[in-house]
Parts: structure tokens; sequence; C-alpha cells
């Protein structure tokens, strides 16, 4: 199957402008990314995901700009492209500079090193962390 | 191959002993977690995994408590259960509180559901975030 | 080291010649798609691996749909773009709707989802799922 | 940090125990496994995260038994125990036989293997797949 | 559902018990490990992935201990806690010494760090490599 | 964000310089790879990335074919398309013929396999591994 086809706002369901809307108003833009446009094929699925999006990135105890870092974390872990494309970019809208885009790598970078070294080693979990 | 035999600091070699005692000083503790007392059956790898990791973890562009989220974030999304024992233990004595907790795996899961998502539908990368 | 050559029949062994044969027999068809024309390189592994499909996708206690969609399922869960791509349209071809398509992909979006809140809390496996 | 606490009906905040509640009679049982009671350490996820499952899960293009074992197979190539535990017991409440569990297996043990051929014989997808 | 029950020999079937006796006279061993006790459930399984380990597994191109070293390699990163204490033992048998065993661990956490790096810099693949 | 802009030697600092000449020497050419070019970005990523690969693949106990080839099999079974194509290219260099890349991944898909079937079936680790 060729990938999604993109649903365009000129031709969306109404569910479906109501979702965009949303995303535009309560993103401050006018500009949907291919991600919803490939999810609006199944409107259902678009509106879950845009609420729980919209619930578990929204202000709380962790700051926006350290969601976006932690999405990103586990998008490189994943090796998701279109992942690490898109919420690098956020991340970056929202503050991240170049030097802690290179933190937050060699970070990632070491945890995927050392969880492997963990798993290899066969190391029992201390009476400490239990 | 059983679990690796850990090495205690009264067996251990000088070159292992000099590593278990800039952990102790660095982290200001007089404990030694068993991931080290493991790896120091390769002296080697011992001292390049800390020496990586201190500099990696030090204070910079991102401050320690979000460095440790995002090595809890890593963890868990590969599954790697000594991993996320003892990052998370590292996190909470950083200051993650259990709100925090929470949000940071909110968002750990959905990254998770949507890589998967974005992969589906085999989403194309829009041009503005190339 | 470049992408694969791709063993078309006319340049092919006697020996993937037969397996060739056999799959376009099998499937009905007179295509050969790149998936084995790479693996054809290796012509052991290119016949190992077809008779092992041949057998785990031939009817069985599972239906044949079932069974591309669970195909599909785990190279989501992998990102493998080929293999999304040629068992998305394998499905398509015995029958998967767009709705059922929808479907499998929420469900794998949110197994993917709680796998990551199930390892982040530790979850103790129940005395009942023992 | 120790295995999430588990949250008891009877200690249970009231927006905790409406969710139980609905769990119970959605699934007409008086039984709420671990997953859920770790949950509940954050109401909010708890809400989310069953109201997603209960509208993915509930009857539609596919079947409640096809979507377990689509469940069972991430979380198999996953590899999350606690999940592999969980859904092949809801699996085979909804029907899944031996066979059918032992075709499963082989389908998904097929694909994690065809997958990393795919990936390493670096195939390209055909234009018929596009 | 509980871990898989295990098939003894004592109890096997005439199709099982045929495969055990191989395994038993290709490893020149008279114990059966539990995985296959565990495949034995369903016959077609048990023999089908015998039948291509002995294959894939016999002296070739690499040499047996080389090939079982790739298998921890592959099951470390894959984080299969059985597969990893399996395959290290093979490996042991085979001949692979602490140090050799400690240089695998190292390359293997090293691929896992930079396969990361690889993702979130989204390099390009040099002409030279294509 | 766009992949990452790749520095070139013309315009590098001199810290990134030295990274380069010792890269050009030690491997006796006169080319840096992408990936270097990437990770140049952040300097004390490269330079610690570098001195750890070194080290990591020097001769030892394990042959510098040996280490190549574990790379391919980690990077496989992580989808990591740069690094299959880079460690390919590699392994190929230090004599990986054909009939050993094509048992190389015959083993990789197997264990990859083989590690899903362990899971599901949730087999116990035998006494004798422990």
């Amino acid at each position: 199957m060729a990938a999604s086809k993109l649903v365009e706002y000129a031709n969306a369901m109404p569910e479906v402008r109501a979702v965009y809307e949303d995303i535009m108003a309560t993103r401050k833009t006018d500009w949907i990314n291919n991600f919803w446009k490939a999810l609006a094929n199944d409107p259902a699925t678009l509106r879950r995901t845009w609420e729980s999006i919209k619930q578990i990135m929204a202000p709380g105890a962790l700051d926006p700009l350290t969601k976006e870092m932690i999405y990103v974390a586990v998008s490189v872990t994943n090796q998701c492209s279109y992942c690490i494309a898109s919420h690098t970019a956020a991340a970056r809208k929202r503050g991240m500079t170049d030097a802690m885009f290179h933190e937050l790598m060699a970070v990632v970078g070491m945890a995927n090193e050392t969880n492997r070294l963990a798993a290899s080693y066969q190391v029992e979990v201390d009476e400490q962390f239990k």
C-alpha cells in the first residue's frame, strides 16, 4: 500500500475539520502537519490521539520543552524518522538550543549503550532500588 | 552463564578501586550499585563507561534532573528493568516528584504510540521539518 | 555496501528458479517481489525462508487475513518500512478494508503505549495470569 | 524506586473508583488486574488509558479476539512480560485455542525474522507496493 | 496464561521425541533445554525451528563460536533474558573466554549507542556506502 | 529540523580537525564519512565517541572482522539504515565475503525469531544456565 493519502482541510469531513481547527487554535498556527492529515483517514483515531496529546503536552508538572525533549528521546530510541524530525522541530520552537540538543543526544546514546550493558551482564537490581 | 559475579571493593584490583572511589566522590555516597560491580569484571569497560557517564551527566546545557528523566524515558522504551529501577531512583533523588513521574510516563507512553502510528500510516516528512 | 543486487528470473540459478516458480504457483501470480530477489543472493536462505513462510501462512487455525494483519502489527512495531508496505498490500489483497486497517493501527498504537506504561510502573504479574 | 504501589478499591479516590467500576461493568467481572491498580497512582493516566482501551477494543471492523491476538503480537515483539501474560490470558478467554496460540507465535517469530532480513538486504520497496 | 508447560521426553509424542533425539545427537548431550521443551507444545514449530537452527549454526563460512557470539549480540540488543543466558552459555562452551565476552559486550553497547546517534543526527548515507 | 549540517575539514574548529586527523591516520584513509561530520556539530560527543570506538574496535581478544560483523548484527536488529550501510562496508573491507554476509544475516534473522519465541512461550531459564 502506498503511503497514506493526506486529508486536506478543504476536503475534510466536519469532524476532521473540528480537530484541525482545535490543533490550529491550540498551537496558534494555520498549518497542519502531515501526521494529522494522515491520521484523518481514521477520524476516531485522529480525535483520540489529538485529545491525548493535547492533554499530555499541556503545562503541568513538567514544562513543555522538557516534554518535547522526552518525546525526541523516545523517537530516537525507536528510530522513527518522522517523529525525530517533527519533535526536534517542536523542541526547537520551544527553546531547545544546539547545545541542549547535543546534550540530549549524548544522554540518549549513552542510555542506549548502558541499557545493553545492564542486560548482558545480567545485573541484579540492588535492594536499594526495589 | 550465571548473572555476572559482583566485584566488591575489598577484592577489587587497584584500577577498579580507583573508579569506585571516583564514583563515590562524585556522587557523595559510600555506596556502589550493582551495575558498576558487574562492569568491574572488565576494568576497561568500567572506566570508559564511568568516564562517559560522568561527562554526560555533569551540569551543562540541561539540568541534571532533566537528564535523569531522559535516561528513564529511554530505559522504559527499551524495557530494561535494571535501568528503569536505578534511573527512576536517581531522578527521584534529584527532585522528581510523583506528579513529574506520572507526566513523564504519560509522555513516554504517548510517544511510543504515535511513533507506531507515524510508521504505519507511512507519513512523509513535511517540507517544514526538513 | 549498496542495497542488494536483485536476482531476476532470467539470470537465476536453477535452485533459485525453482523457488521463484513455487512462489508464483502458490500465490497465483507471475510476479516476484524484491524481497525474494534480494534473498536470492543466498539460495539457502531464500529456500528456507520461503518454505517457512509457506508453511506458516497456509490455512490453519488462523485465517490468512488474520495472519497478514499480525505480520503488519509486528512490522509496524519494528518500524520496518519494506515489511509494512508489502504486508499491508498483502492484507488488503486478502480483504482488509480501510476500516479494518484503521482499527488495526489503533490497536497497535495502543499496545505500544501500554507496553511502556506496564514497564515504567513495574507492574507485578497477577497471580491469575501465571 | 520500588515497583508501583497498587491502589486497592477500598483506598481509592472517587475518580479512581469510578474507573474501576466501569472496568468491572464493561468486563463483567469483579476483579481489577494490577496494571490498572498501578496506573491509579496517576488518575488522569488511568482514565485516559482506560477510555482509549475501551474504545479501541470494543466490537468494530475487527472482532475482539483478533484484536487481542494483535495485542499479544505487539507485546511479544516488545518483550513486555506483563503484557504477554495479561493479553494471552485475555485472548484465551475470548476463544484462542492452543492451536491458534501456536500459529500466532509462529507468525510473530517469522515476522521478526523477515523484518531483519529485509533490513539487512536493504531491499527497495517495489513500485507495486507504493 | 502461565509460562508454557514443559514437555518432557517421557511424555512426548513420537514426532517430538524424534526432534529431541536429533538435538541430543547433534549436540552430543543427553540434555534438552527448556526452550525446546516449551516449543514442543507446538510440534510443527519445534521441528521447523530446530531444522533452521541446525542448518544455520552448522559449520560454514563463519565458525560456530562467531555465530554464537552474534546470537548473543542480537539477544542483548533485544533484551531477551532467556536468550542471553542460553547463548552466552553456548558461546562459552565453544571457547568464548572472559576477555572475549567483555569485548563482545563493549562492541554491542557501543553499537547501540552509535545507532541512536546516527538516527538523531539524521545522517545521510555517504555515496561510497551505497 | 533538517538533517544535521555536515562539518567539512576546511571549516572545522581545531578540536574537530584533530579528531578528523586521528580518524584518517588510524584508518589509513583521507576520507571522513558523514557520521563524524554530523557529530562534529558537538565536538565533545565527536571526541568521546571516536575515542570509545577507537579503543573498542582495536585488535584485542576478538579480531577486527568479527567485531565489525557484530556491529552489523546489532544495527540490523535496530533497523538503523546508516549503520547497516557503513558497517557492512567496513566488514567487507576487513574481508567479509558474500558467503559470510549471507550466513551472518541468516543467524541474525534466526536470533530475532527465536528471541520472540522464547518471550512468547515465557520460557524459564534452565538451572544449568544460571
